[in-house]
């Protein structure tokens, strides 16, 4: 009982925050944003609606870009951003790739000496070529980098060349070990290509042994010659790795029929509360609605799209009318070219729009444990820094420089101050890009944390400005 | 090839701090700490034998206090500690009592109405007596409180009483919902019992919907009729709160064989590094080696068993020579009777000794997020904070005053400065005392950082004192 007396107290200075601000009155105090973030916490908690967008948006499926899938995920988040009563809510087009992993990824080692066929878990890396329709056979060769490459006393020539550093596995952050290892994926066909190897495979970027191969973007060098690139789990890896140790010039088959199918349009998806004093200056909280094709992509990146839906509808639905407009963006395309968020800054509706700050939600739907601020000047960070208080309790051990993304960079080059909530990312790499990435990895209370923190950043900076 | 040679510098850098210590040379410098506790991580992150651990503690099966499961892991963990070289390992006995739940745990809602039986899930709490053995059929009132219990103009006698105040969600400290409902668990039956009533159903303390019954200990009043007390799944809960509103008088049966069975003699695990220089000296790094019964216990607390265990493992294998000593107890009866921690303080072997710290873990395998670090006088906190960038890395966002459990409480009131790692807890009350508290639902690495935090804290205590 006494808990409900405190309760309906704290309620009340929330409503007044809410009045004082609906009047157009003097800045809210520190009180008042205590209440109402108060209330923001035990209205999300309470309920665990984010967990429900996120079930929504993964109800489309896999949203690789340009894929039916991802239109129908537009779709859907434009009558989910409707039902939720944002105001001006449309979509923007985005000029898309268009890429097709088909129905064939095989890499077979051949029976030979004692042992039989052996069939190994892998995929098309995203933006590969196909192999011919009869596949590519060679002689496998490891390498642990891409400078072994250029070892001229090395031969490549017509083999395919199986990239197998793991990610550095002794680093506290796994972000830092993704990045360590992530240049065999992304780079790794066109430098395997200059030694005219004939295609490569590249072990999953995951910290986990098991069968399940990762995907994720590749590129190909302009002028050099495009060969298949495919992922291979890392309990498969590690088994080939002992294979080719045993068996000199032991032989893959590879076989995929992925291809590229040319430029499509797609879109981004745009829904707001309306700034009632400052309707141009725009606090932004996005996602990036297209995923990879392995899974429904829950935690990247349904988890940052529910987290932006939900905050704004948790600003909402507390009666919230904030001075300055605070907009979600479902960005599409974050995953194969990042176009959505270049289309977002040249599309016509920016005209004489000023974006304070742009958060980008692309680390999964983990527990929080940072917030992250950019911006050169660090004024927007002095101004959540001076409010830590209220963001402890959720989860937020400090608030430090940074924040950032591919969605929001273009933004970011035109002076907008970045911020991300920064989350627990020890299990992220576990499902990252496979077909392990699914609704029942994400813990609904991790997830609305970072809804709330999301919605009591920007209530603070659409309330204050930068 | 940069990497690795950076890493060799380090490693000659922590072999300094070894080899002067060894020499009992003066305090090791901040930079060679540095050097120490990378090398506790890589070897930590690299193998993640904490998790080897783990499999090893829960292999032996639910270990309710003096079951044989209990015995079992007694054993094992000897055997363990041996295995990973550890010095003076030994049990010491523990008097506890013994309690078991039978084979039979039903509540059914009878036949009628529109409607057919309903089977409930339900658990007997740890410590119930069983019902008669035709069981107790009788109408069930609902209440939220034991001051419920209290109101004159109710009525309860005869009648099944079931507790279903939730945990409250809108908190964000799970721990704090935790706490805020277990009145229900641990003083339900006795409350109830004094108005007259048959049994009580207790709603499952977790966040979760779903129908696994939470076991937990439950306490008697001494003076007051011993009836019996189960707790029922939350959505059971739900189910049978929408009955009640429907049929007025509905009515339960409920039907369980639980008993008690008298004491038994079990044990604690101790092993240790002894000190060099102070061998009277003791941090002491723990967990407690019983469970419930419901499964394994792989948070609860074969996790904190695990991550001290490694921790000394680490210390070991790494060749460092602590100035004190650096010791494990495995704590038997946390759960049911505190009694381990309680014999530990009295055991004959304690003469002579001083423990400086005590640090408990008891919170499961999740992501690391702070550490506490209590004492009177806030030295050891202090010492430790002066080192926070070591610990930052790790997880670790703050040393904050705090620290202490179950099985140190008597160590800590003899002035042993208490100490614990803080961890993510929005998930572990999903699977506390259930059914779920299985080895799958911890993550190696969020469990292995655990176990570097203890091994970095530990040396750097045994090393200055406090």
């Amino acid at each position: 009982m006494r808990t409900k007396a405190v309760r309906a107290v704290l309620g009340l200075l929330g409503l007044a925050l809410i009045h004082a601000a609906a009047a157009g009155r003097s800045q809210a105090s520190g009180d008042s944003y205590q209440a109402l973030v108060d209330r923001i916490r035990e209205a999300g908690l309470a309920d665990e609606k984010g967990f429900d967008l996120l079930k929504r948006i993964t109800s489309a499926g896999p949203r690789l870009t340009g894929s039916p899938e991802a239109a129908a995920a537009v779709d859907l988040s434009l009558r989910l951003m409707k039902e939720l009563g944002f105001a001006g809510v449309h979509a923007e087009p985005v000029e898309v790739g268009r890429w097709v992993r088909g129905d064939i990824a095989e890499a077979v080692i051949p029976a030979g000496g004692d042992r039989g066929r052996i069939n190994l878990s892998v995929c098309a890396l995203g933006g590969s070529v196909g192999t011919p329709e009869g596949g590519i056979t060679a002689p496998v060769v490891e390498v642990r980098s891409l400078d072994e490459l250029t070892n001229p006393g090395r031969t490549f020539e017509g083999m395919i060349v199986f990239f197998n550093r793991p990610m550095d596995r002794r680093l506290a952050d796994p972000f830092a070990a993704y990045g360590g290892a992530a240049d065999q994926r992304v780079g790794g066909a066109s430098a395997a290509a200059r030694r005219g190897a004939a295609a490569i495979l590249v072990r999953s970027l995951t910290f986990r042994e098991d069968r399940n191969p990762h995907t994720g973007v590749m590129h190909y060098d302009e002028g050099v010659r495009r060969i298949p690139a495919a992922a291979i789990g890392t309990a498969d890896a590690d088994e080939l790795s002992g294979f080719i140790k045993k068996e000199n010039g032991l032989s893959v088959s590879l076989r995929m029929n992925c291809r590229d199918m040319g430029r499509v349009i797609s879109s981004n998806v745009v829904g707001e509360i309306t700034g009632r004093e400052f309707p141009h200056e725009v606090i932004l909280l996005g996602g990036h609605l297209d995923s990879w094709d392995l899974s429904p992509g829950a935690h990247d990146d349904a988890a940052g799209c529910a987290a932006a839906l939900e905050a704004l509808r948790l600003i909402n639905v507390l009666g919230v009318r904030p001075r300055r407009t605070i907009r979600v963006v479902l960005f599409m395309d974050e995953e194969f070219g990042g176009t959505g968020g270049r289309a977002y800054v040249r599309a016509p509706q920016r005209r004489g729009e000023r974006h304070l700050l742009a958060a980008e939600s692309d680390r999964g739907g983990f527990m929080p444990i940072a917030l992250a601020v950019g911006g050169r000047d660090g004024r927007a960070r002095d101004k959540l820094a001076s409010r830590e208080s209220l963001f402890k309790p959720l989860g937020v051990s400090s608030i430090v420089a940074g924040g950032g993304g591919v969605d929001i960079a273009p933004l970011v080059e035109q002076g907008t101050v970045p911020a991300s909530v920064i989350l627990n990312s020890q299990a992220y790499f576990d499902v990252h890009h496979s077909a392990l990435d699914v609704v029942a990895s994400v813990h609904p209370r991790e997830l609305e944390l970072q809804a709330v923190i999301l919605a009591a950043l920007a209530c603070i900076l659409a309330q204050e400005g930068i």
